[in-house]
């Protein structure tokens, strides 16, 4: 497919939300034995529950590797295409394409640098170049046509968009110096606006703490429509979490979108009690690069607000917390036309991220 | 995609023929080293010509390695799809599905078992379990279900369809005691109908002299319409070709069709001179598994018929013969609504196919 250098501002395409329905969703089959415990099965178990609910309301394509691909096909319905690529690790969020629509309904993919988020300076593998490679392989999967963005570091679940020109980030991530440290902030912002076709960044300050992606939005704040969100909180204030949750909250009431709507905000508490490494989890991690994944009692970056949504569902991280389904009460409420899919999560929150992290949707298209 | 454990004549499904609309085709992009000589470089560039020619009129998809995809991305032209795909060698003919369609405009693919073109008997190479996951793999990529019929060792190469119920084979291929011994000729070509949906197998005695297919007829004999073929031929009795060539005359010429036509027979002559590999080609082939993959003066199975027929051009192979002009103007007369396209084929041919070796085609569809 075409490799553009243009903006897809200027040609008129902009990120749609993720609300807006999808022709389809992609995923990467869990397989590397140091991000998922027990040689990835119970995470593969898991992504093959999320498979099913996905693919009852859109077209769902899986990359696999060569050496999982008949294990892949006979665990996931037949109704999911199963495509071959070689990858780093299985965050469609952070390595597969963003893809942009116009008025036309046509749909491109930018491809974004990535770099396991923070390279060098504070990435969490090496080497990340089969990743930094997806975006474009699956463009080609889909006959579309390619933004090359490659130049600037950037993962899908740095950035939310209402599909009416706003986009919510975190600075904590975006500015980290494992990225685009040669930016300034209004520069990356211009960078931001340009590739998604959007008029206005809202710059939270903060994530979910302890969050190793450098505090993606997506764990911590998630548009339901355009202008509301859903904020990850805790009202204790005793807990790290407390503070980036204000923080950003102060942001948010302070902020209108592009349309210069104010924002309602909708609180979605984080699990009660801290979602933390076992001794059992962190010794069925292999270890690869010298150091563990993992410390046993390691809180995790457990938050409600990483679910996906599908065209006729929500799927929403469930951690055998009290607060779990409070959680599923507030996104019915956010989401009276969809069913409210309860996962259990944890054997993906061990790998790093959530639902969300793991899904990337497509928007439909009629060229 | 879903496998179906039916048949395909019983849920009214049948093999178009070549010449009928393509949506597309398949080709696999060269890299074995001790198939391609000189590193698979000027196979890449023989290859590289044809995707160009064949993607001016229909969707091209060519699967490559993941090594190479930035390789092959960069020079294939921009509108052919290139997807991730393990193989264990670039003859899509062979390894693709065989694509069949309903009256309603349906496609699916079939499997067929793939074992190197005689598995330990007398196959290539070893082992051949990339090669015999592919068309599977390509039925998800297309969102088609596959007929699995991997209990039954066929290539693509081996068959020929009028479209019209008439298929035709060699004997020496399909009886050969490396791919289905426990069968008779009467079960194979049960078989035959079966899966391609046909009333009729005119079995051909023979193929190209020195074809380590066993002699596949997509080398020997092609459909050049209901009712028409070309036939390879030469008039020198002391050439090896002749008794083969002669044998299949006889058959051909004492057959009718499914539609009880007699058959017309275009005689394609086989290149004047044979075509042989020299010292330095050999040379540039790697050794894989102990043996040389060819000797000095070994005798290429150089054919005309292995052209392939695309939705605006014919691609016939050249070999710096005298001849080359004579099949052009014979294949200019049995396509006069497609643009003859003349290919240097001689590094092809060293793989040990040709054009259409390399190609699969996928009929057009509609659901």
């Amino acid at each position: 497919m075409r490799i553009l250098k243009s903006s897809p501002k200027a040609d008129g395409f902009f990120m749609p939300a993720e609300f807006e329905p999808h022709c389809g969703t992609i995923m990467i089959w869990p397989e590397r034995a140091d991000s998922w415990q027990g040689g990835g099965y119970a995470a593969r178990r898991a992504f093959v529950k999320i498979a099913r609910i996905i693919s009852r309301s859109e077209q769902l394509t899986v990359l696999v590797s060569s050496d999982q691909y008949e294990n892949a096909r006979a665990a996931l319905p037949s109704e999911v295409r199963l495509c071959e690529c070689t990858t780093d690790d299985s965050w469609a969020r952070d390595t597969a394409p963003t893809f942009v629509k116009n008025a036309k309904g046509e749909i491109r993919g930018i491809d974004w640098g990535f770099n396991a988020w923070g390279g060098l300076e504070d990435g969490l593998y090496f080497p990340w170049d089969n990743d930094n490679h997806v975006a474009r392989k699956i463009c080609d999967l889909f006959f579309k046509d390619t933004y090359c963005c490659r130049d600037f570091i950037l993962e899908g679940g740095s950035i939310h968009s209402d599909g009416e020109g706003t986009i919510i980030t975190t600075e904590s991530c975006l500015l980290s110096r494992g990225r685009n440290p040669h930016m300034t902030k209004a520069q990356i912002e211009e960078k931001l606006l340009d590739c998604l076709g959007a008029e206005k960044v809202i710059w939270l300050p903060r994530g979910i703490y302890n969050d190793e992606t450098n505090e993606h939005v997506d764990n911590v704040c998630a548009f339901t429509a355009p202008g509301e969100v859903v904020l990850a909180w805790t009202d204790n204030k005793n807990d790290p979490q407390y503070a980036l949750s204000a923080a950003c909250l102060e942001k948010l009431e302070n902020s209108t979108d592009a349309r210069d709507r104010k924002i309602k905000v909708r609180l979605l508490p984080i699990p009660k009690n801290p979602v933390c490494m076992t001794q059992k989890e962190c010794e069925e991690l292999d270890l690869w690069d010298g150091e563990p994944t993992r410390t046993p009692g390691e809180r995790l970056a457990a938050s409600y607000v990483n679910f996906y949504i599908t065209n006729d569902a929500v799927l929403v991280p469930q951690f055998g917390d009290d607060m779990d389904k409070t959680a599923i009460d507030i996104l019915s409420e956010c989401f009276p036309y969809r069913t409210i899919e309860p996962i259990a999560a944890r054997d993906i929150l061990i790998g790093g991220g959530n639902i969300h992290c793991i899904t990337q949707q497509i928007p439909t298209f009629t060229i």
